[in-house]
């Protein structure tokens, strides 16, 4: 049996605020030949998202916390470099939980396939994947949007929100993004072709709601919580509806967040605020790659990654990016030739 | 045409935290007689609820604000004592919004019988009135329990949250109270059938809960918002469905209220929160006032009334009653002889 050369990166310690370089340790080892129903694989792009920070922290959530001494859990997308099974071949693109390690060993059931020719590889861990997905059930299940309504969506620069805005334009929607900056409120206007962006680094952000949604918010799509969270809610319209899919702004918070204080607009406007998580809707994957896909390819459907190239040691710094908001689409780093 | 003499209790001022006797005053008229499709209704019990508070105040809301020099906005239960309308004669009793006044000249398709030998005359302004339809409405379609599940309902004691948790056993559920004092606690526990009832007053709500629920929290009938709403959010389960119904704690708050801190718990637990209102349900009233009375005849359903025996003058102070946890079940304000 080969032994291939491996380094993995570990929780070394449960972060307080954001992570720092001795929360990880780097270490190396190797990893055996795949036994039946197993791949190898070699990591190439590891994706960075919002949720890891949660996972690093004890206390129950919709995953277990990753373990002190544990390969930091991640998303990634790798080329199979020995297969013991028939669903994958040498060679074969797979996207699926590889950790943040060079080379995985993951049973091939968990993967799913990602075809070079029909998008570049880093969009199957952003529009084409995980991302795409929470904007498609989020915006269509929880939200629900009628032709004609307007949706806003935080973080619209974002992996999801970029996505969630456009479906909204297919479905007939007026589409209000808040994003952080001149430059990404741009791209999310003039590329991702959305009616507004308002810079909320820019002003008050209750003043630009106003402007921009004339009618009210009838769908909040939310990524990001806090203060922004609570601005939408004094906006809303009778039996709004809010996916909130994520709280990107209170993730490294060091002492507890003020809740939304608006709160009491639910019951004056008989409206709601839905958790939700994308694996929840696993059954219904195909038809949603199907539909993404399609609009991907007919052109109505435009996604944008931020590879950062470097290596497993630089994952602290990329995912750091992600929550100082200095990424510009989904943010993948990069740790092998692809 | 014959002209009555009638009190009214008009807004005088806008309340700044809870109301004081100059925000109101009473003045003294006459009301004509009804003309076609409207019946003339000698007001009787007046019905206290929380939502007047929000009534009183101007912005946005499910109903537009009380005027100040308009009567007070108020449910009323009444004798007909002149009719234009076929559908009501001299002596029948009716329900609906008379104001705060001895008199009320009203729409006839505004009003409900009340059948004083089906139960009785308070209870068509409780258990078979509003409180009763917005129990029912609450609980059955915006929490949807189901059997074995935990659902917990703050205000236990109180008009609406007392009928919550018996038509939640009713459906098979582990009904949990929570209400302020032994005496309430006892009531709701004993007479109304409840798991359990947390005196919220007597120590630590989240110790009480997790000992109450030993399964967690699936479904929470919010009448209080507040800490509650915040304490309850710890003990979720996955999915959890909480209907927010008022937020008595809140409505005389003179600055901003904090908001519910532990918000992220809805993400982690895929769980909703959703306002109501009962008047968006009123196509399917029929159903539900047949199913309460149902209940009712069969002896699974009690109500409890707090009668306060005065005159118009006690509007005030019998308000303020709700807002300091001084009335024990539905609170009216009789003003007149059955």
């Amino acid at each position: 049996m080969t032994a291939h050369a491996n380094r993995q990166l570990k929780l070394a310690a449960r972060p307080f605020g954001l992570p720092k370089d001795s929360d990880f340790e780097i270490v190396a080892g190797e990893v055996g030949e795949p036994g039946e129903g197993e791949v190898l694989v070699r990591v190439i792009y590891l994706s960075l998202d919002p949720a890891m920070r949660g996972w690093m922290n004890e206390g129950k959530s919709y995953v277990r916390p990753v373990r002190i001494g544990e390969v930091m859990r991640a998303l990634g997308l790798g080329q199979v470099v020995a297969s013991g099974d028939a669903r994958f071949a040498v060679g074969d693109y797979v996207v699926g939980l590889t950790g943040v390690q060079e080379m995985a060993l993951l049973q091939a059931k968990d993967l799913t396939p990602a075809i070079p020719k029909a998008a570049p590889l880093p969009s199957f861990l952003g529009g084409l994947g995980m991302p795409g997905l929470t904007a498609y059930f989020g915006l269509l299940d929880i939200c629900a949007p009628k032709p004609g309504e307007t949706v806003v969506i935080s973080g619209a620069a974002g992996a999801v929100g970029g996505v969630v805005g456009q479906i909204a334009k297919l479905k007939g929607c007026r589409a209000v993004g808040i994003a952080g900056g001149a430059e990404k409120c741009a791209y999310v206007r003039d590329e991702l072709g959305f009616d507004a962006c308002i810079d909320y680094k820019a002003g008050d952000l209750n003043a630009g709601l106003k402007e921009h949604c004339p009618d009210g918010i009838d769908c909040y799509f939310d990524n990001v919580g806090g203060e922004t969270l609570d601005t939408v809610l004094r906006r809303i319209n009778v039996f709004a509806r809010i996916a909130f899919c994520g709280a990107i702004s209170i993730y490294n918070a060091t002492e507890p967040p003020a809740g939304p204080k608006n709160y009491l607009s639910l019951l004056a406007n008989r409206a709601k605020v839905q958790g939700f998580i994308v694996f929840d809707f696993q059954d219904r994957y195909p038809q949603a790659i199907q539909d993404l896909a399609g609009w991907y390819a007919e052109g109505k459907l435009k996604f944008r990654e931020h590879v950062v190239e470097g290596r497993l040691d630089d994952f602290r710094d990329t995912l750091v990016m992600l929550f100082e908001g200095r990424n510009f689409g989904k943010l993948v780093l990069q740790i092998g030739q692809p």
